[in-house]
């Protein structure tokens, strides 16, 4: 039984490194998986010269023209209107076409996410879709955060949505059987937080996610994997993962100081030097990029705009996951089950 | 000149293993510092078999009984209530009374914060008292954040407010010549975040604090240390430290796992030992214990709960240096000049 192919819509102007990252994360894929096919959006001047590069890509690409770019300061109401030609769009409409089964893209986030909900729309019951992602923690699931920075105020009902679309998550991208449920708050205590939080934890509580549900969360209960799945409105998400990052990195140069110090912990650093870099490597931010916009009829999967080739065809890999998953029908029957 | 001693009131049945920490706390600050005097509030019967193991308090403490305690799970509105004899309330009330320069406490934080408002009143022209702590950084300043935990939700008068407060405590407490001040978002463009970090910034631009307004941070700036003050209502800024917290636990333990890998990374760990420990002393939570509870008539000091006797030590040390460099007096100061 011959499988159809994944096609893969890639916005090539979306991120700092743009078109490279793409068609070169594209090419990493590529050496690895023969089933999928790939649809560069863009400028095929620049893509075009570039592409010859890349013989893995040979005869699995097609290019979609277009000159048409959303800046990453674009105010997502203006890329809107003002860019239904422009690559993310483009890449975005043939998600909605049928064209492509995912699209990925590293650009401005508001934007995408605005873009994705005009013209997917979200899901039956789905009031504000999110960006989800899988953080490192001291067991080797995986933390799932959500929402990460698509929402800055949420009320109740939305965070309640966001427990049943993380549990989703966990459960079909992750694996994880059974997945455990917390709100990220400033205590453990019934009164702690504020009212969105705790009338949120009342609705699972009445809901059927009731016996995945383990309470508040803190913190620190991110990367210690208390959980498998942390709820919060998008401003504390966002900052929480870049805090996660930010801590990562001090401590990392912390060490690079420490080994530095002299002749002995030189050598000392070269001996440890292979088991360190295999520890630490589920740290490493590009083996965790790509994150879903979680919520909408169609597969969008956000790339973060700083990162590599090697990151972007993370992002890549966790997008073919996601439609092989076929995580939407899973996440829509998730839904008809919280429903009743 | 004989200068006067310092008193300081600590309260005996706040956190997990008081009165011990507590007790154990003040010796280690007896041996290096002369001029102190401690006052112990709590249940004389296990103070004071306690007390004779720690010589260097010998004649330098008074013990004032009382058998209240306030748990670390009682309701704020509930220990002021019904906590009028605790040994919390009384160390603050001594603070009131000038029989003590300073309260430090590990005990529960919102009835901590609920008494010293009650008991001390915030300054003139602050609305609500906040919590303030430095949070190391890469560079060796460290990073004054506000509010950690009092507030949960912030208008943008409040966020002010907390901008002055850390401006004065960053060139108090850290001695920071021309404090930088940024407020924490979820991207540095003008139209990221909430109504009331929008307004906040703002008002900073009017005010006398402009030429220190760096703008908005993100996550990875607290650690960074992009700017010397960070502002951001309690909830976020709580998580953020016990995401701080959390990852460098984290990042921690995957070393530690790298370096029992194998027999020559071991070797390795041996060779390095020494520097590590000295490069990574600074993300010892118990080095940076004692949080300030700032805006109020008197100076009051938080201790983290589960912190241990060296960790207690730190936060009598941070209350020392905050009575010596008359910081409420420099705040009042400040404020009289912001208000202009």
């Amino acid at each position: 039984m011959k499988e159809e192919k994944i096609k893969i819509a890639l916005d090539c102007m979306g991120g700092d490194n743009a078109p490279k990252i793409v068609i070169e994360g594209a090419e990493i894929v590529a050496s690895s998986k023969k089933d999928v096919h790939f649809l560069f959006y863009g400028d095929s001047s620049k893509i075009n010269p570039l592409i010859k590069n890349y013989p893995k890509l040979k005869n699995r690409y097609t290019i979609i023209h277009t000159d048409q770019e959303i800046s990453s300061d674009e105010k997502p109401s203006i890329a809107l209107r003002r860019g239904t030609q422009s690559s993310m769009r483009l890449a975005i409409n043939a998600v909605k076409e049928g064209e492509a089964d995912v699209a990925v893209s590293a650009g401005n986030t508001g934007a995408l996410m605005a873009i994705a909900k005009i013209v997917l729309r979200p899901l039956p019951s789905i009031e504000r879709p999110a960006i989800v992602t899988s953080i490192p923690n001291q067991k080797n699931s995986g933390t799932v955060l959500l929402d990460m920075g698509a929402n800055v105020e949420c009320d109740s009902d939305v965070l309640f949505q966001f427990a049943v679309m993380g549990h989703a998550f966990a459960k079909i991208a992750l694996k994880i059987k059974d997945p455990k449920i917390g709100i990220l708050n400033i205590g453990s205590e019934d009164l702690k937080g504020n009212d969105a939080v705790r009338s949120a934890a009342l609705l699972i509580k009445e809901s059927d996610l009731k016996d995945n549900f383990y309470g508040y969360v803190e913190g620190n209960d991110i990367t210690k994997g208390t959980v498998d799945v942390v709820v919060t409105d998008g401003f504390t998400g966002n900052i929480s993962l870049k805090v996660i990052e930010g801590t990562a990195k001090m401590v990392t140069e912390l060490l690079r100081e420490a080994f530095s110090r002299s002749f002995i912990s030189k050598i000392g650093y070269l001996l440890a030097k292979t088991a360190i870099k295999k520890s630490t490597q589920k740290m490493d931010p590009r083996l965790h990029n790509g994150a879903m916009l979680i919520g909408l009829n169609g597969v969008v999967v956000k790339s973060h705009g700083g990162t590599d080739s090697l990151g972007f065809s993370n992002a890549i890999s966790v997008a073919i996951s996601l439609v092989k998953d076929k995580i939407n029908e899973q996440i829509s029957n998730e839904l008809k089950g919280s429903e009743s």
